[in-house]
């Protein structure tokens, strides 16, 4: 397998062709964007640690039955995985009030949501993302009813799972994004990447975030804390 | 039955408690607010066209066997509803893409829909009147599935009255938005009104707004385009 020529480059990622067709060969990058790129900053030792967790939770995932685009880690800040045509919706998934969830609802963050909460953005950068429903997906035809609740159902396995590790290593799984695409076969899987930028992680017991939040908020060591969920993940024995 | 204290004065209408317990007088009012409140402006005869207007549809509507809150036009600008508990819930309908949809999809205004689209909106001016989807209803508990269920199915027997009753006097449902609420049965109910406050109207022919959009975008005489719309109605024989 080798490396050929870079399809696109995004905001925290660069996504290479390789001798095989199916085959991506994804590079983390160690900028930072916030507020649809409009704050920005690199931070030494974030592509390597979120290649690492992402590639790390994937590959959990994969044990537990769910379908995924991961397929090997290749080095400290390169993976690969199953090309797919990426469906533009996020899936996010929110457990405890954060975020826009808080400014739209007028909740105050950290209040435990009694029911998880789905919802689907658009993902479309000049429109800054915006918060979509059903019938809105159904209008852009960007998937099928039954795609988007099979969507919505892999994403809440996903909640259970992801949530049950984290909780294992004393960390808090508040809210965390997906995205999914077709693979070559037409398969629905999971893509893209689970990681600190994705997800908002606080610590248990402190409440301190471990995610990305310390760069939007400017609030501390943004690699000390993505090292943080990575040694604390790597610490904690998994049994799924 | 008499006029008592008043209850609630809203931007648009004031409600009166009456003899009847489970009877509400509403008075229209001429004012106009656009834009959660930020432009106002009075509009002499906007109150007698509204009432006249929403009186009109809710009969027509009544006859067409959608249960709703009208109960009797008192005088130019008053009516008598049927009190309901109202459920902070806005249900928008929309043909064509126009306003908040418009520039949340980065839809061209005007552009006809394929499939109709609902949304919900949270009713709260303090935070805007956010868009709302099922998951966040269901924590906010506002309605249960089911209740939310038959909101979005009367919204859209709703649209395919009004929009043949429209359509018979040359004018065009763009979108419009109800509101729905308990009587004392516990019955959902229609509530609130329906005039060119709260629908998106536009000349079939010339596509001229004939509706609210003509103040907030300081197009011409809100008067004179209510009163088009009250005349059209009122010539139109609509057979339902
Ligand atoms: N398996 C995959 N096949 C194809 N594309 C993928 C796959 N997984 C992720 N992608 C896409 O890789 C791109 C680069 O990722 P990155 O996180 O840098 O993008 P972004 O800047 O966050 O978002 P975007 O560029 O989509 O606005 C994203 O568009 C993502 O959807
Ligand atoms: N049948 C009814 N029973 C009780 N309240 C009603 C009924 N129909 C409408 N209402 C309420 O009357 C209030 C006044 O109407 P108006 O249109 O002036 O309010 P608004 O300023 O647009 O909105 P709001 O005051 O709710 O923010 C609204 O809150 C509306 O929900
Ligand atoms: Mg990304
Ligand atoms: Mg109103």
């Amino acid at each position: 397998m080798e490396k050929r020529a870079m399809l696109y480059e995004g905001k925290a990622k660069q996504l290479f062709e390789t001798t095989e067709p199916n085959i991506l060969w994804v590079q983390y990058k160690d900028a930072l964007t916030a507020f649809n790129g409009e704050k920005k900053e690199q931070a030494k030792g974030k592509g390597r640690l979120n290649n690492e967790i992402s590639s790390l939770l994937f590959k959990q995932l994969s044990k537990a039955g769910i379908s995924n685009h991961f397929v090997k880690r290749m080095s400290e800040t390169e993976q690969l995985v199953k090309k797919t045509s990426i469906i533009p919706i996020e899936v996010v998934i929110r457990n405890v009030a954060a975020g826009s969830l808080a400014r739209r609802l007028g909740l105050e963050e950290g209040i435990p949501l009694n029911t998880t909460i789905a919802e689907y953005y658009y993902k479309d950068d000049d429109l800054g993302d915006p918060l979509i429903n059903e019938d809105h997906i159904k209008f852009l035809n960007l998937v099928s009813s039954n795609q988007l609740n099979e969507m919505k159902e892999i994403a809440l396995r996903v909640n259970r799972h992801l949530t049950k590790y984290f909780k294992a290593c004393d960390v808090e799984l508040v809210d965390f994004k997906l995205e999914f695409g077709f693979d070559k076969e037409g398969e629905l899987i999971l893509s893209d990447e689970i990681s600190p930028d994705t997800c908002r992680l606080w610590d248990v017991h402190t409440n301190e975030k471990l995610d990305k939040d310390v760069f939007r908020e400017g609030i501390g060591q943004v690699d000390q804390a993505y090292e943080t969920i990575l040694t604390r993940l790597k610490g904690a024995v998994v049994n799924d």
